[in-house]
């Protein structure tokens, strides 16, 4: 079975794995330049924390291969834009600025640009390299959490849509089912984008991995009765106490998890820990188009005109956190002392 | 601006508001016999447990109609199939159940068939009556525990279009609104049938109240974050100690609001009540067709053939409900005593 790869580098273009034609169609979009990558992140055709991540690398670099033909002698006010605007596509993964920050000093050189814009293909590549292997070091220290025949419920996506290699919450997954556990798997449909309908329920499929649909809602009753062994989702941005932005509807998962006793773990890479975010008050919530809730496809679902409040995130508070699953081990609480224990600042 | 009326009777027919076309289209279907009164509560172009009640109560009378012409002498067995026939249309609110008893004494008779039909459209006519006051007796009780300037939060649609008159939450709404309270509604968009977007929205719009429509999800953080002073849900089947079956959602709402301190109310006529059913683990969960989930308006949003879970309904434990607004008065914990002194059970 072909390996799904959310974001690719081609000769002279970033290759995206177009999500919004998910699943109906399998669609490939070139971006040319860093204006089509912003507006891929922007629009959402990728999308996903780490995902974001790696498109922003690989679009710097491709700002830096037009800037050759483009910028003439303004090559390094060129790239600063370019840095800027990738920089502001979207607003609450703080991998997006994470994977820019990691560009940076490679522009800061009197090196020509010719070879500015080598080595900057170089560590997009590498970027893009060290995601998956993140992702399958986060897979592999997850699975560990899943017993046998764990029914595990997740939200959003996170797979390899979303991240590098298996993905995070659904790499954990992936490599229990692997492991030959016997889970089944729960998957939020994921209003009002419905990633988990539209991106997990095609990757879980695509698998064989047992697995059924609901409503968000329908999350309350099941963790009530019992039929949820374990929550595992992804993040946007981990603060430096822990609190985490997701998906909107992760913080109600939270609740549930916490009211009746179910373990909620989040599966992120360590560059989604912000250590200059004090606490998830400190995180920019995007708030996104109405439409996404009134119009669905080619259907209009409410009445035209009418007020609209749609967060795409909200922040789970670290004290309904169970654990943080890393590449580099799972973090226990207090997340404060473990987060700053892990030197996440330090290969900032 | 014209009533909004869910259910009414033709001179010869059942004349339904099909609330499968709004908010696009205001559409008016007529059953011209009882077989198509159970079709239409089945596929819901009639929904809303007070106005099952009152299409069931006119299929009664629809099917005494067609049984002059068509049932010769076995008019009594005729009526006998067609209660149950609209009895099996739904299986959780109990106002179907309700309704068709209602209407039973009337074909206990040795009357002429002619007379029992006769009687049967004026028991029909009283209970569309009975159920339009009943809500407006709910919706002025109701609207004494709305404070000036509140925010409250609702689900699904519980309006003119599933109940006679104003409805039972949204006729609290509607009848604080009226009385000047400067309040502001939060709708969920209920998945996955998104009647809040769909119909309650509708119904907000064209009343001028102000609200905002959100993802079902998103209730979480408002909740916790203090901009909900109250929830008003509806009711499809109460029991006698006073759980309460309702949309899928209502629960995860309620832990929110016992979690977060916030009032929550169930509104219903007493008619929802069904004191033969102990608690809410006796009260039967309808399970829908997937394509509710996987296929929005003409758009499929999840891959063929996947495996869906999709309850139309979860039941809120008695401890999560702050009160019970009924035409009666404001019923308060410990419900199984207030529901008892209420003497549901006698009237019915």
């Amino acid at each position: 079975m072909e390996e799904i790869v959310a974001v690719r580098l081609g000769e002279d273009s970033v290759i995206l794995l177009d999500q919004r034609e998910l699943p109906d169609r399998v669609c490939q979009t070139e971006c040319r330049d860093h204006h089509q990558v912003a507006r891929a992140i922007r629009d959402m055709a990728v999308r996903g924390a780490p995902a974001i991540g790696c498109a922003a690398a690989a679009g710097v670099w491709l700002a830096a291969r037009k800037g050759l033909s483009e910028a003439g002698p303004y090559f390094g006010a060129w790239m600063q834009a370019a840095c800027r605007e990738l920089a502001a596509s979207r607003p609450t993964a703080v991998n997006l600025g994470w994977a820019i920050d990691r560009m940076r000093p490679l522009l800061d050189t009197n090196d020509p640009p010719e070879r500015v814009e080598r080595r900057l293909r170089q560590e997009a590549e590498a970027v893009l390299a060290e995601d998956a292997e993140t992702a399958r070091a986060i897979a592999r220290n997850g699975s560990r959490l899943v017993s046998e025949g764990a029914a595990i419920l997740t939200h959003c996506n996170t797979g390899s849509l979303a991240v590098g290699g298996p993905g995070t919450a659904l790499g954990v997954i992936r490599e229990a089912h692997r492991q030959g556990k016997g889970i089944f798997v729960y998957a939020d449909e994921t209003r009002p984008r419905l990633q988990g309908a539209r991106l997990t329920a095609w990757e879980l499929d695509r698998e064989g991995i047992p697995f059924c649909l609901i409503v968000d809602s329908a999350a309350a009753p099941l963790i009530r009765d019992g039929a949820v062994d374990l929550i595992v989702v992804g993040a946007d941005r981990i603060a430096a106490n822990g609190d985490t932005a997701n998906k909107i509807g992760t913080f109600m998962l939270s609740v549930l998890a916490r009211t009746y006793g179910v373990p909620f773990y989040v599966a992120a890479p360590r560059s989604t820990i912000d250590p200059a975010t004090e606490s998830g008050a400190g995180i920019p919530i995007e708030e996104r188009d109405p439409e996404e809730i009134t119009v669905v496809g080619t259907t209009r679902v409410a009445p035209p005109g009418v007020r609209v409040y749609n967060p795409a995130f909200d922040v789970t508070p670290a004290a309904h956190i169970t654990g943080i699953i890393t590449e580099a081990g799972i973090l226990e609480p207090p997340f404060a002392q473990s987060i700053a224990a892990l030197g996440a600042g330090e290969d900032r």
